[in-house]
Formats: structure tokens, C-alpha cells, sequence
């Protein structure tokens, strides 16, 4: 698994590591640290480090395999940017019976997206 | 928790659960036996039917407090139906241009139905 699946993965399991899992797992894919650099940061062996990394990434690999929630939600933004460019395209139609319901979606997929 | 939210949960994270604990869990709200009924089924203590599904709840709860999943997946679920029911619409109009882009935000959000 490349580190931009797991680094997407984080985004929605993280939640679910440990403390030390989630120190590691950050300072190793959002601060680009080494393993060495990281051990020496937090005090604690290459090796733990290593073993925390490992762990970390096996539980977020598991819980997607288990639920499929990163991929089904991934499904649902792509599904919601391409519903959008179709209706922003419709919203500038001149029926208003056409704006209006193009609106009406443009709302309902805007609401979706954080 | 009511047991319409749980069953919900189940849907989501139920593949997380123990062996046992599905089983417990699927007796109780699949086919709505009492803890007496399910114990004798699976020749445990009505103790330890309770103690399963404590734990698979427990275990569902924690999972969508933490992850959110279910909550997302449910919206986007809701916004696909609004987007739908506007589309539909929309695909009957006699302008060649609107009836294809409603079309395209019809596709869209099918794709997303299983």
C-alpha cells in the first residue's frame, strides 16, 4: 500500500490508534521524518517505532477491508463532483423550472462536501 | 441506543465483531429470540449472551464515534435520493441539452446505489 492510501486511510480511522501510534504515524507521513529522526523525538528505539508504524497501518489496512467506509465515501465525492459540474450547468439555464431543480441539487450535493 | 440505530451500526461494522458475538447479535435482532432463547440455542449462559452483546454494542458505538462512517454514508445516501427525485424530473425535459446533463447527475448518483 502506497503512503498516499494509508495517509488517506488515517483520515478516517486515525481516530482509532493509540497515542503513540498516531505521534509516530505523523511525524513519519505529514512531517516526512525518519525512522532514527522519530525515535530520537520521542525517546524510544528505531525498533519501536518500526513496530508502532507497523501496527498503525495494519489497523487502518483492516478496518477498511472490514467496513469499506474510506473507499464507499471516496465513491460518494467523486459521484458528488461530477453531479455538480452537470448542475452548475443546468443552474444557469434560462426555463426557471431548470434553474430551480438544478439549485435543488447543486444544494443537496454541496451539503455533502465539508 | 435503539435497536433500529444498532441494527443500522451492525450494517456497517458488524464484520468487526467476534464470531460469537454475531451470532448472539444476529439471534437478538434478526430474528428478535430473548436471551433465554438464544443461551439455550447456543448451550451458553444467559450471562454470557448478555456479556456478547454488551461488548458487540459497545463495540458498534465506539466504531461510529470514532469513525463517523454510518453518519456520512447515511447523508450521502439522502443526498443521492433528493439529487434523484430532481434529475428524474429534469431528464424528461424536452431541451436535448438539459435531458443529457440530467441524465449524466441521474448516472452519477446511481452508480452510488448498491
Amino acid at each position: 500500500m502506497s503512503a498516499i492510501e494509508v495517509v488517506l486511510l488515517y483520515d478516517y480511522y486515525g481516530d482509532l490508534l493509540t497515542d503513540r501510534q498516531k505521534e509516530c504515524f505523523e511525524m513519519r507521513y505529514y512531517q516526512d521524518l525518519s525512522l532514527g529522526e522519530i525515535a530520537e523525538e520521542l525517546g524510544i528505539s528505531r525498533q519501536g517505532v518500526h513496530e508502532n508504524l507497523n501496527r498503525a497501518e495494519a489497523l487502518l489496512r483492516n478496518m477498511e477491508a472490514k467496513t469499506g467506509c474510506a473507499g464507499r465515501d471516496q465513491a460518494c465525492r467523486k459521484a458528488v463532483n461530477a453531479i455538480l459540474e452537470a448542475a452548475s450547468q443546468l443552474r444557469q439555464n434560462e426555463d426557471p423550472v431548470v434553474s430551480a431543480l438544478a439549485q435543488k441539487i447543486v444544494s443537496a450535493a454541496e451539503g455533502l462536501e465539508e
